[in-house]
């Protein structure tokens, strides 16, 4: 009972987001779109590839023309989130001046997520085991090594940043790597438990973090304030 | 030709463990030691049930008898896991008196791990989205529901312990729930990342990481020197 409206919501969600479902990039979309739902919802593993057809209107077999697996389509989500936090980084970089205000900016988009966003990145972070194992599927593989590749770019985007700081004298001296990795972590740790409409807000939990960021970097949390 | 020689050393590490095998704890831990060789170096989900069968020298049918798929070993891993932080929580906090001391005795504990117990975490950090979702099958519920009320108790041992601190003075007021998520986050976050015999040594991460738990919870990172 509880599955069977689940899956109506999603199926709503889905469409409703598709204006342009008439095009094949529009039908690729709503895939997209109705599978982060669905793994997001129920888990990946749990998700019948099936449902995410029946979703979006196509039989299984019209759905193997824009994915070749349930898998590859999880990769595919995987690297456009990954894609998406990259291009917010350079743009927030780029529109800045001040060294600690960039970093408050780059802290603070960790967590401003729609909810269809908030499922993604708990897509991402759930089945971050899988981005390890090769494939031997060349499409699954391609949308695996990009995944991969994007999460190591995020990872030293983050660590050039931190050492720039170190540099000039914003942050105190830390290995930028592990720094990089022990900021981020603490960011992802929160899609684990994280839920939308729970007890704790997504504003409080961002204030609550990102000022615990902020000691793990060696800063004073007040300077978000 | 890699994937052979991973399985190979599963099943040497798994046998050479094996003391008692003719005893049915005996088989039902083998099972469990290889489960966790295999899930951790090739994934969960690819892993091949009957892989883990040939490994301890018993067939698929035998298999069942211990447990009623892949999934409800999975769960029974994670419980043992959380089990065992448990009861080394309970330990420490019985075996110093002082609150700061035993702060750091708990903080150390997160990375003291053989390599054995660094695969099976990162079982379980990298399976965690499969706790979520309840089975309808009684013995998988069973486990699942274990490891999920054990990951809440682990959760909540913390936060109590915290709250203490804060009501003694030895540390500075927050949430202690968000903060007791905070600390148990970063420690999981490195066994994304973190690889036996990599470029990082366990050590060093340790040494690290503590510093940063320190920090987050408003203390000094110099306490741990």
């Amino acid at each position: 009972m509880a599955k069977q409206r689940a899956t109506t919501t999603i199926a709503t969600r889905a469409s409703g987001r598709a204006g342009n479902a008439a095009s094949p990039r529009g039908k690729r979309d709503d895939i997209v779109a109705s599978a982060i739902e669905h793994f997001g919802q129920e888990g990946y593993e749990d998700t019948k590839w099936a449902d995410v057809a029946a979703d979006v209107g196509i039989g299984s077999t019209a759905l193997y023309h824009y994915f070749e697996s349930k898998l590859h389509c999880l990769y595919v989500i995987m690297a456009e989130a990954l894609e998406s936090f990259e291009l917010a980084f350079d743009r927030i970089t780029r529109e800045h001046e001040d060294y600690l205000e960039t970093l408050l900016a780059l802290l603070r988009l960790g967590y401003e997520l729609s909810e269809h966003e908030v499922l993604r990145i708990r897509v991402l972070v759930a089945e971050q085991g899988l981005v390890g194992i090769r494939r031997s599927s060349p499409r699954e593989e391609e949308s695996r090594a990009l995944a991969r590749a994007r999460t190591r770019d995020l990872e030293l985007a983050w660590a050039a940043f931190l050492k720039r700081g170190m540099d000039e004298g914003r942050l105190p001296q830390a290995d930028p790597r592990l720094l990089a990795r022990a900021v981020l972590g603490l960011n992802l740790s929160v899609w684990h438990w994280y839920r939308p409409r729970g007890t704790v807000s997504l504003q409080e939990v961002a204030d609550f973090f990102v000022r615990r960021q902020l000691t793990v970097l060696g800063l004073p949390p007040a300077l978000a304030d």
